[in-house]
């Protein structure tokens, strides 16, 4: 095998593989990345029981071949080139790479490339193509919502659901669950849970400059997804998603329009004042029908209140909140004003953009003596 | 208790106390942060059994008094106030104080103020003024030497050892050792240990655009050090520090000249390709009188080399270290080029900036078989 490529290629190739190689692989071999050089092509892969990831570059092949090298060291050599472009050369019957780069020159020990799975192939029964933007929008206003409990798997996914040219993404930790509903074009109607950290490595893929458009293909509980070289294959969650539609109340009797930086700050500063009994700040809301008082008390702190106005349909009413359920749903709001909908003190409430209902939050709320 | 003053002071004064308050305190009042409002100044005191540190700022006292109020919640409260000012008050016979900002109002919860033990004062025997870039230019150049080894106290210091208008701060972990000299006025002759961890409290406080003098008093054990409001009073570390004139080689049988940058480079980038067996990477040095080879090698990862030049006078020499302490030197020779000056292979080796006789660094090599 011998190759020459630019080593800003290598490294940013190297670096959209690396979060397939897990820290603590569960072969040896997954420890490696596998490197296959033909055709003018470099291709890189990573892999682990669950996720595997490639990418292909553009090389000067001289001489075609593959070999696998120990992951993290080879992305440690790769980031620390000073020269221009790399040269990888491997002699046949030898277990060294020769990496060259500027005045540096190294031997680096292989590992068996006969041990290397196979790189999953799709052979999709379901595809569809989603805008760049669309699908960052999609995993930026649910993705925080899913849980982080691997104990239940179901929660750490976000539902896709698409139907009649609709694509919803949800994610839901069972105490709130986030909304997004958007258009989508030539998709088949179907339901699958992707794993939150597929998306998030879908969204470090994205390019902002130079927007590409998102191919999913999925098969069985298979899916991959591909952003121009570089793809990601993983297992889809299994098991039935609750039904999210259920959950939004049909109706309120109390609506309110709050500022939502206003909101956000005086959550987040009150939210300082709550004790260490739980894991957890929360934040009693007081809603009248000009003004929103938001305190919070413990028997070890003290107490705060801080006033903000709102326009209030209804009576007024008391609820209490995970302080951080509010905060995180203040940041994904883009409007001025958010809209805040609620029957009672312990009945979900619905939080959304102003006149929007194509993004929606609903909260449990926490059950307090006020 | 009941005044005014600015968020923004209080803000920077409450960070510039907390360093001294542990985040396990030995007993619980450490915890808590001093506050005594008096004749138009605030007094903002933290402290443990080794290290105490207070500030002043200026602020609108209607009624002086004092508080002790829970360090670190008083610091996130502080933190995020958005009002321009802080209103703080407290009734005299209430274990609350309240605190006031923009809109936020809260009631905090208070420790027992006669439970605070007196602040140090210390009647220096011996003082001494730095001018700021003195002491910046001391700290920088030898602290990062000592040993972070709290079970060898004597070398988590830095020596400053005051002799005949000349002051030397001298940092070692007893494999490397820094020395730096400057000339210095009005100091009385010393030789005293300064915990490192209170240089690094001393250059936080120093401000780059307002330049202030650097007060240093000491009497027995005890160090203060005041740059404008803010003080630090420590103990110093007792014990024998190590004779490091003695350390320096009276002469070199090779000496080598080499640009910094290189030879940083080319340690940091073979660095990669040393071996886990060690908790630290060894680089090989091969010092030839044009060429310089800096090379590493592990049976579990395979070698590295890379050459740079350099201008040697005496016979070519192979050297070994630990890769972290070349690298570590030459982030501070601020000279294009660098002197080594060694004997042989396992005597320590000197490394100084290019014709300066000020700055000196001595370590040790590491025994290997080339």
């Amino acid at each position: 095998m011998k190759f020459t490529c630019t080593t800003t290629d290598l490294n940013k190739a190297v670096q959209s593989v690396m979060p397939a190689i897990a820290a603590k692989p569960s072969t040896p071999i997954f420890g490696g990345m596998h490197i296959i050089a033909a055709n003018n092509t470099l291709r890189l892969e990573g892999m682990d029981i669950n996720l595997s990831m490639s990418n292909e570059i553009k090389a000067e092949v001289e001489e075609s071949g593959e070999i696998v090298i120990a992951a993290s060291r080879f992305n440690d050599l790769v980031r620390n080139f000073n020269g221009e472009t790399v040269k990888v050369t491997k002699s046949e019957n030898d277990n060294n790479v020769r990496l060259q780069s500027g005045k540096a020159d190294y031997k680096i020990l292989l590992m068996n490339v006969n041990e290397y799975p196979k790189y999953p192939s799709i052979e999709a029964t379901q595809s569809f193509v989603l805008e760049e933007e669309k699908i960052k929008e999609l995993i930026k206003k649910t993705a925080f919502a899913c849980s982080s409990d691997s104990a239940r798997p179901l929660f750490t996914g976000v539902l896709c659901d698409i139907k009649d040219n609709k694509i919803t993404f949800v994610g839901t930790n069972t105490h709130r669950l986030a909304i997004r509903t958007l258009d989508v074009e030539n998709a088949p109607d179907m339901s699958v849970i992707i794993p939150s950290l597929v998306l998030k490595e879908i969204n470090k893929n994205l390019n902002g400059k130079l927007p590409q458009d998102v191919i999913f293909s999925i098969v069985n509980n298979q899916l991959m997804v591909k952003i121009g070289n570089w793809s990601v294959v993983s297992r889809l969650i299994e098991g039935k998603f609750p039904d999210y539609k259920r959950v939004i109340p049909p109706q309120f009797s109390v609506k309110t329009k709050v500022n939502v930086k206003d909101l956000a700050g005086a959550v987040s500063r009150m939210s300082l004042c709550s004790g260490s009994e739980n894991d957890y700040s929360i934040v009693k809301i007081s809603i009248g029908s000009n003004e929103i008082k938001v305190m919070s008390s413990s028997p070890d702190v003290g107490t705060g209140e801080e006033i903000i106005s709102c326009n209030t349909e209804g009576n007024p009413i008391n609820v209490a909140f995970n302080a951080a359920y509010i905060m995180d749903i203040m940041k994904n709001i883009e409007t001025e004003e958010a809209e805040i909908n609620l029957n009672n003190s312990l009945s979900p409430v619905c939080i959304k953009p102003i006149s929007e209902e194509e993004y929606i939050y609903i909260v449990t709320p926490v059950r307090v003596i006020f």
